[in-house]
Parts: structure tokens; sequence; C-alpha cells
């Protein structure tokens, strides 16, 4: 069994050698037992073309191991240096205006530049073989975050190029092409595969298969890239190799790169996704400003389970404020740990707060770390040599199994955002206001992708999953929730023969959808109301709750419900808790901002709450966890 | 006399050849007259260049015109194929931001480029012969929606060179246009035709009179585009040709280019304007969320009525939700009916929903038909099928003059875009103030271009004119209402001497005006308020109605009317009531969402609100349509 | 001393020459004694390239002279002709979205092109060689509002390899640039300087260091094209120069700009302002819509005052509506004559009405002047004699010394623009808060440049000054504050070591900050917020006054205070009042909207207010400025 542990990420290059030694000192001193190096040192490590000096590192690496630290080491691809772009002028991505995004930052490169695959093959290749059977080095991860900053897709030539081929692999012939995506509809025929463009700057909408298309393609180049490191760096070491998803990126298909590595790490960042990324209301908002929302954390952590296939890491945690987000106030202290002990129960085997020291200088100025800039110890240091000794007496990385299965599925994030059909339908918004619900009525869950075999789960909830594969119903043995807009598409973005949502056993069509703006939700019999989107359904199916129009609101064949609308929140816990106990599953209501997590051993409680709450038999106050054995 | 008819559009090119029967047959079935084919249809007429297979289309218009449906032929003009591109690379229209708007969706030309227009010809008259005097084929349409997605105006080289010699024709010399838009303001002089340059991309704004003449130029090249056409068919056939505009475009000039044809047609999707295109609160639009906006429909007809000079039809009727709406509502139960018979209560020949079989692939698939992708009718098809019954008992498409004329000039549209004065003045939302207010007052209103004879009207309004042309002061006979910023500019866009409104007979000028943000309106003596803009007059003309402050609001000299502010919607009431007393015009005051129109023969009225009202001895249910012999 | 005056612009190009004299008798007849010309006349001045008329020039100075008045002579190089870009087609500025800004309108030109400059110092010679000792030309001014429409920063390739010279003279080797700015943090390091680029389009935000260093060169860049003008005038003429600075234009350093001219001068148009510029809540700017912000021209009259090392002008004084904000309504009457005055009262020698003639044609349609473009007199035209007639009564230019000295640093609104670390934090914003606090407390107050003598003054404020000069708290002999957010950065935009602020003698140290969004302000013990900004600090110095959960929120060594968050209008107040005290300095509480200011003689009040005020024993209705002698 893994053990619990923490570490940090440092950058030796940044700070005089000569304190080197006292930072692994203080590191170990703190309890960490990892530390996560190299992966923006490109310009360092090879400052002018061919020209290599890695002897700082393995200086560097010395000093780390001498102090018993266990050294992830990166791969600095997603920082190529300046000499770069003079080899490969156009290996930049192109944004959607049809730009390059230049040199200046980071991330500026294009997935499809094969010039610049074959640089990031030999860098790799000269890390690994240097590495990649030297003990100390005892994981590896590829490149940074991939997708950070709008990157996974790029309208460059290079992109454009790879599409076409892309395109021609997956449909063999134009005629093939143009029949999958419809294009008689508006004369859009193509005669040959390099006649096809990106689906930028057209006149008005293109077609939604087109985009979903190339969205399909930008996400294998990322997979493709990332897989061109993993094969090198396969033969080379036996250390597990490991990525770093950034939260709530969604633009390529996790699992299947995930599929290529060992563990599945992500970049945590509580406070700054509350405030840029997460679905939550402007109550919500204020009311977690400095705890972040209460489901975010935990909806990744269950995520990057399935595409570790049990294997999790935070790569970086937050420690305290961050620089990027539109407003940065600081985590209520208590947060550093609340966060770090969410992660262990939710399966986490490793937490590694980011960053080591907090930079005086370049972008990240304002971001916090363990240290301050001049080396005092930050608020969170304390907290993480408090998680340390927690850990040390309840070591065991371990994950209890869920009784509830919730899909997540990219293609339908990129099918979504393709063609939305209001401008407020958000599939990852759906899928999260399902899981928020879920976890405010005390449930543990699990998060699939589309392809895994849910049986066994005593509930499967499918929301919004575009295409539903075939014989998916077949598999799940318990109770099913599926819609609303599950099984609106075939794979190639069409409306499928027979209508929406063609579930095996379920007499139900979806007639025809409305998208509806705010203030114009539609009232449900039993109380609260669909939001957003709501479908009329048509079919011979139970209706188990209609709205007060009459119209069919929950439908059921068997252990399978369709749900034809987006419930507000009261609604969508009301439609849950039923399901639950239809599923024999008990509830409970939880106060909000109070959330849970089991382990095969332990229930944890978090208070993510701006007060305190009774829990377990005491007074849990803000940023408070807690942990009761079963 | 012309009768009633119904129709829909159809793609036969998009279903397969055995099912044309079957959908021909049901059309029949349905009651409907006409079917428009082909306006997208060049990639499957002319698959390769030069390669025509038109034997399709003559299996298809057999197959229809068997089952006794007459055909609208649309050139595909508003489609070009890909290798069209190959051809003409230069034939993109370029956006304002210079860039240039891809293959991929529709309308992807530049109406300057000669190369395109040329192949335009060609298509069309390749059409023209082989069709023009088959009698199966009753009417033409020339391209579609002109100006839909802001395509009618370009800054591609192509249009940058045309405008050169527009500039050259109209001002002979550069000295004379410098003159003509006071260049040496700063330093702007031109010292020959290929200086000038299209008014994009500057410092800061632009001359307003570069942008006016920009916008007139743009305007012309649509109607030297669509006479193109006009030109080869007049010679190749007798049957009528059509143009459908598009709701609330207003970049080209909609009379000039239907000078050239012999019907103005236009397509209704009253749920995705009220959404998208609307001068409307947002009580209003929650309101009239599946209704539409009670007036915006009758505007159009009102005004491509005057367009078609008297003959109008809907080529595109929604049926049900669109696609391509911020939000897409269904329409309440009974719109699709009553959206028709408004229709023709307003003069229409032709009703025709879009389209007939909802479409599984490409960017419409959420835009209903009148058959679901199923082939099940859509709810609008039993509506459809009513009107066709009614319409057989009341088959004489006539039209009653109005007593009241409102100017509406497309000119005047560009002169306030390009020179708002405050961000919130819209031209069109004025006279749709006017319009609207009006309608409320029972009224029936003929719309008039600003170069028609206004004699024989009771009440003649021309709000917002920008230049009054010469002379039409005196051509009216009743009572005439002008201003706010009537009369403001000469042709070239300056302030004319003597200062606005130069009305003759009125002694008034306008010393200086001033623009309002939201919150800050003008209170009148009284009640209501001036609003977005006020005039401060000075003169000795007579003063029927002041501001609290004392300054003049509404002046009068005989008949002559001028209105110095933007009342709100109280005070534009109000006003219009007391000048239709004034013209001899009696007025009612109708319940909100109640709407009528005359024919010679009936009174119809509409229900566009969320309430049954009584009307007409009955109640009349929300979206109920009923009418009174007269 | 000097005498207070009266001017206006005139545009002689723009008229019949045959009105001149007309125009000239009834600007002499208003009082004015000075008018500007020739700014925008370059067109007309050399209508082809070395094709040169200056007579009709020559003969406008005569009959301006003749009739009296004083000629401000403009460099017309903020409109060179359309020739200019035949000459010189990569003279024009790039925005950042890397698109060129091209003629039509004015400011076409990047300050980096060298050609450009070339043919300015040709033009520059050619008048002074004319008009330099010819003493009917009173004053010079170069070119036009610098900066104004976005123009100080260019992304043209003139502007990156000037750039690239300026970094090669500041750091002298690329390994020290890239130590400077962190560059080693990404990667981001350069081996030569012509790697560097422009600081837009990159995937992510660029390193600030590298930012900062841009807007640094970017205003030094206006500096030496205004030099290039104020050397060759220098040697052909004694008359003083003057620029006329735009308000709230802050992209350059108008103090290194100013060091070469003689006079500063700025245009105030306080309603334009108001609406698009002034960090005002919404319910200031519905009280002040036809007043302006009863603090804005305060702040620049004190700024330039600065900047004019004593002497300064109005050299655009805003008569009437414009024509270039969101709304644009007209001054409540009184304002023209108010506003002269408060520049008067603040040490100004000379206010220019602006326009002599609002004109017909072109860009300004809409933009007031002292007369209608029928020549008639405007409003304005009578309030500018009511103060011709005033100033004959009270003739001394004179500037009291003012007790209180406000810092204000260009390059600190460029660093907190390049980082503001939360979206709302405005260093402009943070020093106007301070300023009009300040002024509700019924006091004077100096602008001074950081690198002033700040010794004489009772109170000094420093907040937001990024990096604080060395020396600059010993020179201060009174009490001072700084902070928040003072100190807050090296040179280099690094966080200094030691952490900020770092002032000697105050043993503080921020430990981290905090950005906050609208409603999640932070209470202080004392009553009121801190709002947007808010610091932890740490060290042993003296604490007065808290925050509610305890930590220090001001601190104090002796005279030293130092802010430690943003505090909302009324704990500035508070503050200010004490800090105040504690200087010696007594205080009032004005009314909202009644401000003061005095002069060695005199109190000036002026009603900024919609309602009267009872001051100075009188009742001063709104507009209303009166004055008593001291
Ligand atoms: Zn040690
Ligand atoms: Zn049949
Ligand atoms: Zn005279």
């Amino acid at each position: 069994m893994t053990d619990r542990t923490l570490g940090t990420c440092y950058y030796p290059e940044h700070w005089p050698e000569k304190i080197w030694s006292e930072d692994a000192h203080r590191m170990a001193e703190a309890g960490l037992t990892w530390v996560r190096i190299g992966e923006f040192a490109w310009s360092r490590l090879e400052p002018e073309p061919g020209k290599l000096e890695f002897d700082w590192l393995d200086r560097a690496i010395g000093v780390l191991a001498d102090h018993g630290l266990k050294i992830i080491l990166g791969t600095p691809t997603a920082t190529p240096p300046r000499w770069m772009l003079d080899k490969h002028p156009d290996m930049l991505a192109f944004d959607a205006e049809g730009r390059p995004r230049g040199f200046g930052s980071r991330r500026h490169y294009c997935f499809s530049h094969q010039g610049y695959l074959t640089e990031c093959r030999r860098i790799t290749r000269l890390l690994g073989e240097r590495y990649g059977r030297d003990d100390r080095i005892a994981a590896w991860q590829t490149d940074n975050e991939y997708g950070c900053h709008d990157t996974t897709i790029s309208y460059s030539d290079a992109a454009r190029r790879a599409f076409q081929d892309w395109c021609a692999q997956r449909y063999q012939s134009p005629q093939a092409l143009n029949r999958a995506w419809g294009n008689v509809f508006w004369s859009m025929d193509y005669d040959s595969f390099d006649q096809i463009g990106l689906p930028n700057l057209t006149v008005t909408e293109v077609n939604p298969a087109h985009a979903l298309a190339f969205r399909r393609f930008s996400s294998d180049q990322v997979v493709l890239f990332n897989r061109a490191q993993t094969e090198i760096l396969r033969d080379l070491t036996d250390a597990p190799l490991i990525h770093n998803y950034m939260g709530v990126v969604l633009d390529f298909d996790h699992f299947h790169v995930g599929a290529d590595l060992d563990v599945a790490s992500w970049d945590s960042y509580p406070l700054g996704f509350l405030m840029d990324r997460t679905p939550a209301s402007d109550a919500e908002k204020a009311m977690f400003l400095r705890q972040g929302h209460p489901d975010l954390q935990a909806f990744h952590h269950d995520l990057y389970r399935a595409v570790g296939r049990g294997r999790l890491w935070v790569m970086e945690q937050q420690p305290g404020p961050v620089n990027w987000a539109p407003h940065n106030p600081a985590p209520l202290p208590g947060m550093a740990r609340l966060w770090a002990w969410e992660a262990f129960a939710h399966g986490a085997e490793t937490v590694c707060y980011f960053r080591w020291r907090q930079a005086p200088m370049a972008q990240e100025q304002y971001h916090a770390g363990l240290l301050r800039p001049d080396s005092a110890p930050a608020p969170a240091l304390a907290e993480a040599r408090q998680v340390a000794d927690e850990i040390a007496a309840m070591p065991d990385a371990e994950t209890a199994a869920a009784d509830v299965a919730l899909i997540f599925d990219y293609a339908s994030v990129w099918a979504w955002e393709v063609q939305p059909q209001g401008q407020d339908f958000s599939y990852f918004g759906l899928v999260f206001a399902v899981y928020k619900a879920l976890r405010g009525l005390g449930l543990d869950i699990d998060i699939l992708p589309p392809d895994a075999d849910p049986s066994g789960y005593k509930l499967v909830l499918a929301p919004g999953l575009a295409t539903v594969p075939e014989g998916l119903t077949d598999q799940i043995t318990g109770t099913a929730l599926f819609g609303p807009r599950s099984g609106a598409k075939t794979p190639e973005m069409s409306i499928p023969d027979g209508l929406p949502p063609g579930l095996p056993g379920l007499d139900a069509r979806v007639a025809y959808v409305e998208t509806l703006p705010q203030g114009a939700d539609r009232p449900l019999a039993r109380g609260g109301t669909f939001r957003t989107w709501v479908e009329e359904i048509e079919g011979d199916t139970e209706v188990l709750e209609t709205r007060s129009d009459g119209a069919p609101a929950l439908l059921r064949a068997g252990n399978l419900h369709y749900l034809a609308g987006w419930p507000d929140d009261a609604a969508m816990t009301r439609i849950l808790r039923d399901l639950c106990h239809a599923a024999g599953l008990s509830t409970e209501t939880l106060p909000e901002g109070l959330r849970s997590r089991r382990t095969p051993t332990h229930r944890f409680w978090f208070n993510y709450g701006p007060a305190p709450v009774e829990v377990a038999g005491q007074t849990l106050p803000p940023a408070g966890v807690t942990w009761e054995t079963l």
C-alpha cells in the first residue's frame, strides 16, 4: 500500500546555488517527501542549440536527494527557449483570430508542428538517458499543464495540414466526409482533403460536424505529443510517468492522454478556480471566496482518480493567494490543510504545494509559496507541517469504492461547446450541477469515462452524454439516469435516426428542445423548475414527474430513467434523492459548505462554509477538517 | 385578384430521391401551394467547374409539379462551392478587422468582386435558359438573404478599388470630394482617388462623410449584384422575380434592390428576432418570449409591402424553435397560425414555412420544420393546415389603404450608425418606437420611402429622417410630424446652413443637441420624458408642448409639427394620440399585446399577450387570432 | 506678474477668408487675448511634398494680429497629410492586435519611425524659420495631445527595433537584461537584443519587467519626439513652447516631456471625461452629469502646474456638449464660467475655449464652440465674456503654496497597469481617491513628481508609489503617508529584498497582499473598510488603527505613516482628517459638490453640486462660483 506523502515544486535555477542546501534541509524538516524540478528549465539545460548544461541539474539533484527528498523530474517542453523560434519560426500556435501566439511567456508551441515535436523527443531522450536509471529520480512529469491558457487548439498552417491528414485517415474519401458531415447542406462539399480549412473566421457558424472533428483532432494531437515523450521514457526508466493536468481544462481528452501514463496528477488552485472557471452563482462565489467551491476540488479528485486508473496525485496545491485570477484573496487559515486532506480522502497518494518559495521576479511574483520571497515561512508552511504529522499517523493512501458513478465525457464538452443551442448551456455546468447535488446528499461518487464498465454501481448517471455508447445501458446493473440531452447526437454530430435519446427499452423521443433565458424557467409540478434546457418528450414510457404544464419531466422504464430538462438546484436535489432511494442508497442533507468523503477506514468531513457546523460529535470551524473511524 | 396561398422551403438535394414523392404528396395534403427549392444547391448543380448536373433538379421539379405544387427556383449564389475559391482566391469579403471571411458556412463572397459576379451571371443564365420558360417554375428568387450575417459591408481590396471608382463617379475630382467631405478638417485631403481607403482601422473615428459614402457605396453594390441577375432573368422568363430579405437587416437600401424585382418577400423569425435584434425592454422580451414582439412582424409587412410596390410575401416563416438566437424557445401553440394570418392581414399573398423537414445534419439541426427529422408532423403542420382551410374560405389577398404614413429611410439608418452622438441613439429604434405607439392606438400604417409621394395621407411621420428631400413638405396634404433629428444633415453628412431642421414654413432651429444616459431623462411638462436625445430649439414657431424646464418640446406651423426629443413610450403615445386627433383620426387604446390590422373587408385581431383579452365580442386567448367583417 | 487671459482655438483654413476679419473682431469683442491656430493644417501648408503654401497662414496671422490677438502657432505634426504615407508607408503605429492604425482621422504615426521624425523636424524648422522671430506669434504648441486615442504605444516594426536599441542602452548585455527581468523564470532568456519582441500577442501574460520596460521606452519615445521639435524651435524663437496634454492620458511621463517646455497646458473636457475616464461611482456620474466631476479638473490643474514648473494653461476648455463621449449632455448654464475660474484659482494664466465656431463638417460636428455653425453665439460666449470682465477686475495670475503634497508618478501608472493583481486596482484611481478626500476636507494640494523635493510641506502623501526613490523619506520634513502598495517594486519590477515597503525607520513588511472583489470589503475597527487591496503586515511598528480582524491597518514610526489597504471613501476621509490634525492642518467638511481653492489673496468657491449651498455668507447656486478675500 502506498503511503500518503507531501511534496513541493522547486526551481533550483531560480536561486543561488548556495541556498539549495538550506532549502532542501527545510523541505525535509517540513515533512515533505517529494520535490518536483526542471519543467521550465530548458533555456538553462540547453542555452544554445546543442550546447547542453546538465551539471547544475546534477548538483541540484544531489543536494535534494542528500536530504532524503524524492525527485520528480519534468521534461521542459512547455517552455521552448528563444533560439527554438529561430530554428522553427513556424512552430507557434495561432489563435482563432488568425494571429501567432508569440514568445514571451510559456506554452508557445503548436502541438501539430513536427519540427518542434522532434526537438521535444530529443530533449526528452537526453534527459531520459542521463537520469532514467538514476533512482533519485522517483517520477517523471511530461511537459506542464497541457492545454492551459487555451493552448490545445491551434489554427496554424501546421494544424491545418495535420487536420487534413486526420480527416483523410478518418473518412478515407472526401465524399465520405461530405456525407458524414452533411456538407450538401450549404454547398460545403469538398473535392479533396487539401481543401478543408480550419473552422475559424467563417462568415457565420461552421458546420458543427466540421467543428467537432477539429476538436477531436486537436485532442488527439495532445495525446500524440505526450506519447512521443512517454514512448522514449518507457525505454529508459521504470519510474512512474505523470502529467499535471490543469483544473477545468477540458479541451483534450484526459482519459486518452492518461492511458499512456501511470499516475494522473492535477494542479489545484481552489480560489483562482472559484473566480475564473467554476459554474457557481454570485452568492456561492461570495460565500466561498477564501475557501474555494466545496465541490470543485472533489470533482477533480474523482475525475483524475479515474484518469489515473486509481492513482491520483495533486502535483500543485495552492498554498496562499495566487496571481492570475480576477481577484486574489488569501485562503482562510486552515484551507491549505483542508485541501490536502480532502485530496487524501479522495485517494490521493501525494500532494505537492506549489511552490517552495514565492518568486520575487517575473510573472508569478504575487503567487504565494510555502516560503515568502524573504525565505520566512508563509502561513501554509505550518499547515503543511501539520498535515505531514497527521499523515504520519494515518499513512495509508486508500480509496473506497463508491456506490454512485457519474459519467464524464470530453467529447460531450466539445459537442455542446460547438452547438450549445442556448448560450447558457454548458456540459461541464450540467455535470457539475449533478455532482454538487449528489455531494450535498452525503454520497461518494466515482467518475467514469463513457467507455468504462458501470456494472456494480447502484446508481449511474450520464447527463448530457452526447452519444451513448452502444451497449452502455446493458452494462448498467443498478439504477440509471440519462438526460437531459443524452444520446442527442450521432458520433458525427447529427440528430440520430429515430430521434434522441434512443435508449434501449425506453419508448421516448425528444420531439423538440427549447433553451430558455434566465427568468423564464419552466416550473415542475412537484416543485422547482427546469432552467436553460427543456425537452418535449413523446412516447409510452412511464412518467414519474411532470412539468406544471403537464409535459413529461422524468421518465422511467425499469431501472432506466430519463430527465427531460435541466433542474434548478432544489429540483435536482429532490430528483436525485428520490432516485437514490429507488436505488437503495440512503442520503443525508448536508449543511451548505459541509462535505464528506469516505475511505475504507474513515469518513472525512470538510467545512467549506463560513460558519461552524456540528458534525461527528463536534463543532467543526470554518476551514475545519475532521474524520471518524468507520 | 391574387389568392392567399401557403408554401414551404424544400431541399431535395438533402434527402433520398425515393422520399421526394411522399414529401410532395404530404405538402399538397397540408394545403400548400408553393415550394421553394435550389437556393443552396450550387455544389450539386455544378460539382466541378463547368460540369453541370441539372438532371436531379429536373426530376425534383417533376415530382413536385406532379403534385400540383408551384415552384420558386432560387439562384444558388449565396453558397459558392469550394472550387470557386480556387478560381477566385480573392473573392472573399473582409471584415472590419481586416480578416477574410472564409469558406465553411455561407455568404462567403464580396459584392464587389468582379470575378465572382461573372460566375453568378453564368449560373443564373444557365438556370434561366433551362427553366425560364418552364411554367412549372412560377417564381424566381435571387440569391438568399442579402446582407445576412453582416455581409453587406466588405473591407476587401476589391471593395476598396470599387469604392474609389464610386467616389470618382460621384465627385468627379479629388478636390470636389475633399470639399464635400470637409477633409481640410484634420489634413485628410486626397490628391487622387486611389489614395482613398476604406473607413476601418483608423486611429480614431473617421470622417462621417467618408463613412456614409462607404455605406452608400456598399448598398449600391448589392443593388448592382442583384441587378446582374435580374437583367439576365428578365430576358429568359416572365415569372415574377423575388428576393427574400432578412428581418432587421438594414445595411443596404431595400427600396433600391426592390425596384428591380416584382415582389418583396421577407424571412420572418419572430422569436429569434425578439432575442437578438428587436429594440425592446427586458420586460417586453420576457412577456413576448414565445410570441415575438407584437409590432416587429407588422412593421416588416408594412415595410416590404412598400418595397414590393404592393406585392408582399413571407418567403420564410418560423414554424417552431430556431437554432441561431441566444436562446431558442418554442412558439406558443397557435403562433404559427397567428403569424401567417397577420401577414395576410397586412396584404401578403403568400406565406412559406421554413423549412419542410428539420435537417438532422449541419448548421440548422435545431431549426424546426413542418416535419420533424423523423418525418413525423411537427406542431406547426396542423396550424398550417388550419390556415390553409381558413384562407380557402377567405381567399382574396387584399390591402387596405392606411391613413397614416411613416417614412423609413435606409440612408438615415447609416447616417446615425456612423454618427449616433450618444451610444443609445438608433434610427430603427426611433422609428420603431413611433410605429409601436401608433399600433397601440389601433391604427393601420403604410411605410414609405423618403422619395414617395405622401399626399393623401391624413398623418405623415418622418422621425430621424437625416435629410429631408426637397419638396417633401409641400407634398404632404395632411398633418405632418418631423423630428427629433429630422433634417439634421445635408446629403454629404454636414450640418445644413441655417441649422436643422430647415423645414419650409417652420421658424425653428436646433441650437444644440444633447444625448442622455439611462436615468437622466428630461421631464416634459405634460408628463413623460425625453430620453436619449434632446434638442434645444430657438425660433418663433408656436410651441404646443414644453419640457418641464420650459424649453420647447413640440412645435407647430400649420399642419407641420416638429418634435424636439425622443419621448418615452408614455409620452410618445400621448403626443401621437393628440396629433391623430388634430389630423381627424380616431384612436383606441389597445391592451398590451393586442394588435389589429384592417383589410378592405375585415378587421383582424391578434393577441400577442400572455393573457386572454376581450375583443370583437369574444375572449381571445393568447396566440389567438380573429376577425370581424367591416 | 502674468495677467489672467482667455483665448480660443481657431482654424482659418476651415472658413472662407472673407469671414476671418469678422471672426477676429468678435474674438476681441468677447474679451479674448489668445488664438491658437495651425495645428491640423499640414495638408494646406504643404499640399504636395515640398510644395509649401504659407501665404494663407501669413494672411490669417495678419488679420488676427490686426485685431490685437496674440497667436499660439501649432506644429501640424499630429496630422500628417495623405502623401506622407506614400513616402513612408511604414510610418503607422500598430495596435496591440498587430494591425496598422491607418490614415483617415489623426495621430496616424508611430513615435519610433525615424523617417516621419525627420519630416516633423523639417516642417518644424520651416515654421520656426518663418515665424520664430515674428512677435505676433506669442507662443508655440508642439503637435497636439500626445497619446490621445491610445497613441503612445505602438507595436510596429519601427517600435520593435527602437525598443531593442533602448534595451541595449539600458542593459548593455542580454545577460544583464535576463538577470534584471528574471528571464530564467520560464526559459525566457535572450541571447541577443534583436531577439527581444514587443510584449503583445503572447500566449499568456508577459514578464511584467518586460512590459514595464516597454512602457518606459514608449514614454521615452514621446519625450524624444517632442524634443526634436523643441530643439529646433529653441534656436528660432524666444516665445514660450507649450504642449497641450489631454486629460487622463497617462501613457507617457508628462514631467519628462514638460522638462523641455516652458508651460504645461491641458485640454479640459469635464463632461466627456466624467463619462469615459473618471474613476467615479454611478451615483457620482448621475449627480455630476452636466458639471463634470468636482475633483477631476482641479487634479489636472495641480498636476500640470507641477509639470509646467508653475506655469499652467488650459489650452482647450469645453464650452458646451462634445461629440466623443458615450453620451454628450450640455453643461449646466454657468459651468463654462466656473471651469475657467477654477483654472485661474489653481494658478492658470490662460484659458482657451475650444473651439471658436462649431464645425458643420467632418468628425467634430457635434462639438460645441463659442459660436454655433451659423455663427450665432453659443451659450458659452456670454459666459466667456463675463469671465473676461471678471479677470479684468482681478488680473493677477497667482498661485498659493499648498501645505499638502501628493506625489504622482507615471511609472507607477504603468507598473500597476502591467500587474494590477486584482482587476479593479488602478493607480490613478487610488491617487484620485486620496485627492478627492483631501479636497473634501477643504485643503489645497500640490502635486509633485516622485523626484521633487517635498521638504516644507506639512503633509506628504505617496499612495501606490511603486518604487520609493532613495532618500525621499529623508527629505520629508512634515508628516508622511505611504501605502497601500508603496515601495512594492524595485525599478526592474521585482519584489524588493526584505519585502515592501522598505521605508527607512519603519519596521514593517508586507507578508502578503490580497485583492478583493466588490462586496468583499474587509472592515476596519474604527469604521469603514478596506476595499480592492489589502496587505498583511508584520513588524514592530506602532499600530494606529487595525482592521476588525485585528490586523494592522495604519502604522506609524515618527512622522512616517503606512496605510495597509485601500480605504473606502468614508474611511479615507477619516484617516486623512486624523493625519491632517497630526500634521497641524485644520480641516473642514465640505458639502458634496462644493470645492474650494485659495490664491495668495482669495479663497474661491465652486458649486459642482445639483443644489444651492450656503458658503461665504451667500447662497451659491448650482454651477456657481464665488470668492472671498483672504
Ligand atoms: Zn540539510
Ligand atoms: Zn402523391
Ligand atoms: Zn475688426
